[in-house]
């Protein structure tokens, strides 16, 4: 079993977590979804602060299950602080304690132009409002 | 041109701010990507916090130019307290010292199916590192 987990790519979303319970649903609606596209065998969701399960608990968790290859992907919309410092710093210390582990970094959206048309259309929304 | 004006909508952007420049990059890089769709006449982007323009300075400015229309689009993933509590204050102050203004303010992104195919090119693109 061990093995087989260690050919196998898990995909773990990290939100930003917020005292509110609109983003932890919106994690978990995302990885709910991705899980219905079937890409990845292993779709976990994880938050940097606030709300559990914490990214480090959720990488240590797979680690001791002996999956070898991680990508972690940041539900977050540009770099900053939070993915370029407080992400790698989990990343680092979980690669610390399992060196075997590969893990993958995404990127954020970026200035999309599938973010573009979602603005778009919230926006065309809320003009709905005034007009 | 008083009048003219007041029967345009304006869109406004409105970005978290960051001590680091990748947020700026971004909101800038999206009002661009918008103001090319032509959608709407007059595109403008700010920030809560952190960078300028601020939300409120561009807001005030609109009203003092007759911009009688305006919508609000948050460049946020989910709700939460910015969206919930700190933008919606702004949209309350300048509408007070600007009774005649009309503001629509939009959703953040939500769990949209386009997030779901953006963050599964992200992560082909990190899963090419460790593969």
């Amino acid at each position: 079993m061990r093995d087989m987990e260690k050919d196998k790519i898990a995909l773990v979303l990290v939100g930003h977590g917020s005292v509110l319970a609109y983003n932890r649903e919106m994690i978990e609606a995302l990885a709910n979804m991705i899980k219905e596209r079937g890409v990845y065998d292993i779709v976990e969701h994880s938050f940097l602060q606030l709300n559990e399960p914490l990214l480090e608990d959720v990488l240590m968790g797979l680690a001791s299950n002996g999956v070898g290859k991680i990508v972690v992907s940041p539900v977050f919309i540009a770099k900053g602080v939070h993915t370029t410092s407080d992400i790698t710093e989990v990343i680092a210390k979980v690669k610390k304690k399992n060196p075997e582990i590969r893990i993958g970094y995404a990127e954020p959206f970026g200035a999309d132009p599938r973010i573009v048309d979602i603005l778009l259309d919230r926006a065309r929304e809320a003009a709905l409002q005034i007009e």
